[in-house]
């Protein structure tokens, strides 16, 4: 392999070191070499080194960075003529995708209807269909695709790509999503679920100090995606982020979905919210988009129950942060456009029981990207593995390809 | 640079892959090229070279491992003559040194008594001495020390090894204490608080497929060391695992030491325990020792009130495992000596309220080697600094130089 200089370029003897450097790259919006010898620990030859091998073999480029007198320190980022991003963010009626260049520049972008019970052939059919538009209507070929980033509304095994058990998703399980795609585009596809994926977007989304992400997705069900030291903490069955199911006082007599007493779900979770509406003779409150929905039109019973919901999830909340000690917790899901009503008893359960060392910088708020967070941490998983030691292989064989 | 064989090592080119070889080599015993290709993703001939360089430079050996007939594949091991890793598990009364080679083979280890209170410049003189005895007896020079690990029963700023607040070391706040080491042995002296350091050593000991475990201190206080992935998660602001003043039930009336009420720490803590045997009219009830005695000795007042603590621990952590899902749960501290009792109401607990996929291959036991992991967990802090690629620098000039 040479590089378009002309010299060898050497390039897979050191992969782990390249896939840190790029990893950095990525992260980092005007990103200089002594920015990179700070952060990898590497020296300054060598992070030079390093960096002129990327800039032959066409994965990163150069600009010249502002001047403060002196000459300017050059400014890095990916090179977005080296490959395609695809990204999707499926959900249980709705689909975004979405494709960006590996400088993570969006090219084109779309949303769409489905029904996500219809099955795997259907939906997964649908879904390469809306790609090959985009990157019809972006003027990318095929070929240029380094990697695919999937989410689901279900439990995934991420290892393998795998649909498991999944309560929303009838025909699904056991279905390994990778597969579908492995034949179209010979690119690695990445799969996971939808929580962990937008916590995923919004550590991507956010500054460099900002390293552990709790993402809570309130909905029908209550979910948590966690990024701890800027990676996925699946944990040990790729269960981590379940707190639907943590216990809370006051949900003693209250049935779970999972056949459990008193889980946060069944207490705050949006279904039983509708419940205990109907209950009180509200009689439109059938799903957790009514609830929102009343919520904002002012219906007091809704508001009253959104209130209370927000103050369990605040308590369970409190303990994780005493656990954990996040940067930042993100509230999404259609409740999250409660803004006001939600955070304000969720930050007062937090602010009142966790400990002032561990609250001191939290921030708590709802997704600004909400539609769309998904989709980009689709995205990140794909593009943080094209840039895998593993991955940059493929990367640097398809760009001598191409 | 020249390696011993005369050709130049090029080793700084490639620090971030040679130190991930490192760390599999060190945690992965009977090592073989196969499963480094494996884990790394690198290519076989990227690991084969790497592997000569390694071994050219004097920082990895190789045997014959046991045949299947063909060739035996070779076994690596970190080379132990490569240098000396110092320990320390600093108590509030006690202090636990030892030295390892940087295969992690024991060279000597000591105990003695001190008190923390004493003061930094008094305790570290004397961790100091403890040193040389120990660099003395293993027949070591100073100069072969590579890295030490110090554990300190207190809250540390783990960036730059500073002492902050700590409730029980008087006179030690806002010290760092690398500073104290600096100029005796020039080389990286890593600081962290006890918990941490024996969720790291218990990390360590374990296989490959653990990479989350939560070790749960039980003393005076509650306090949690948690790893992710293989390395600690200390949070936003190292407070982490601070799981002594999370709220649980029964406990509203109970005033915590950190002034608010209910705190799991005010009513499963050693000090809570031993106030409210002493108000059942056991007098001789006045540490959390006592209490483990009085357990041990059968005092039904003492049983129950350390099955009553077992419980309400075990809620707390049934929290914990539906959000972390970790492989193992490891109790320690005084408490950890009443094996049955305590593990049986943790268990309980955790099983009756944690889903059964994360409670599926959990394992929940006490500190098999409680005495000993805090200093592991010091040295293995330690040796990744050692072999990470900034330290792995000063490792190689230092194996060059001496």
């Amino acid at each position: 392999m040479t590089s378009p200089t002309g010299r060898p370029a050497a390039l897979p003897l050191a992969h782990a070191d390249l896939s840190a450097l790029l990893h950095a790259i990525a992260r980092q919006p005007r990103c200089t070499r002594a920015y990179l010898t700070r952060l990898t620990g590497l020296s300054r030859g060598t992070v030079a080194t390093r960096i002129e091998e990327l800039i032959a073999a066409g994965l990163v480029v150069e600009e010249a960075g502002a001047s403060k007198g002196g000459r300017p320190p050059g400014e890095l980022r990916l090179n977005g003529a080296a490959g395609v991003i695809l990204g999707a963010d499926l959900g249980s009626s709705h689909c975004r995708v979405s494709a960006s260049d590996l400088a993570g520049v969006p090219l084109a972008s779309a949303s769409y209807d489905l029904r996500i019970a219809d099955g795997p052939a259907a939906v997964l059919g649908g879904l390469d269909e809306a790609f090959q538009g985009l990157l019809s209507s972006a003027g990318k070929r095929p070929s240029e695709v380094r990697a695919i980033g999937i989410g689901v509304p279900g439990p995934v095994e991420h290892r393998t790509g795998t649909v498991v058990r999944p309560p929303i998703m009838p025909g699904w399980d056991g279905f390994a999503i990778p597969e579908f795609f492995a034949d179209r585009y010979g690119v690695p596809t990445l799969v996971d679920n939808d929580a962990n994926l937008a916590a995923l977007g919004e550590y991507w989304a956010r500054k460099e100090d900002s390293e552990h992400i709790l993402y809570v997705k309130i909905s029908t069900g209550i979910g948590c995606g966690i990024v701890s030291g800027g990676a996925l903490h699946r944990g040990a069955q790729g269960a981590a982020g379940d707190i639907g199911h943590i216990r809370v006082p006051g949900g003693e007599d209250l049935l779970c979905s999972c056949g459990n007493m008193g889980c946060l779900e069944a207490v705050a979770g949006g279904d039983a919210l509708a419940r205990r509406l109907r209950a009180q003779g509200v009689a439109e409150a059938r799903t957790s988009r009514d609830v929102t929905r009343l919520a904002a039109e002012g219906n007091p019973f809704a508001r009253r129950a959104v209130r209370e919901a927000s103050e369990s999830i605040g308590r369970v909340l409190a303990t994780l942060v005493s656990f954990y000690n996040p940067n930042a917790i993100v509230v999404g899901g259609p409740f999250a456009e409660l803004n006001e009503e939600l955070l304000a008893g969720i930050r007062s359960a937090i602010y009142h029981r966790a400990l002032p060392l561990a609250t001191r910088s939290l921030r708590v708020e709802s997704s600004s990207r909400a539609e769309t967070v998904g989709v980009r941490g689709a995205e990140v998983l794909a593009l943080q593995q094209a840039l895998s030691p593993e991955g940059l292989q493929q990367l640097l064989t398809a760009r001598v390809g191409s």
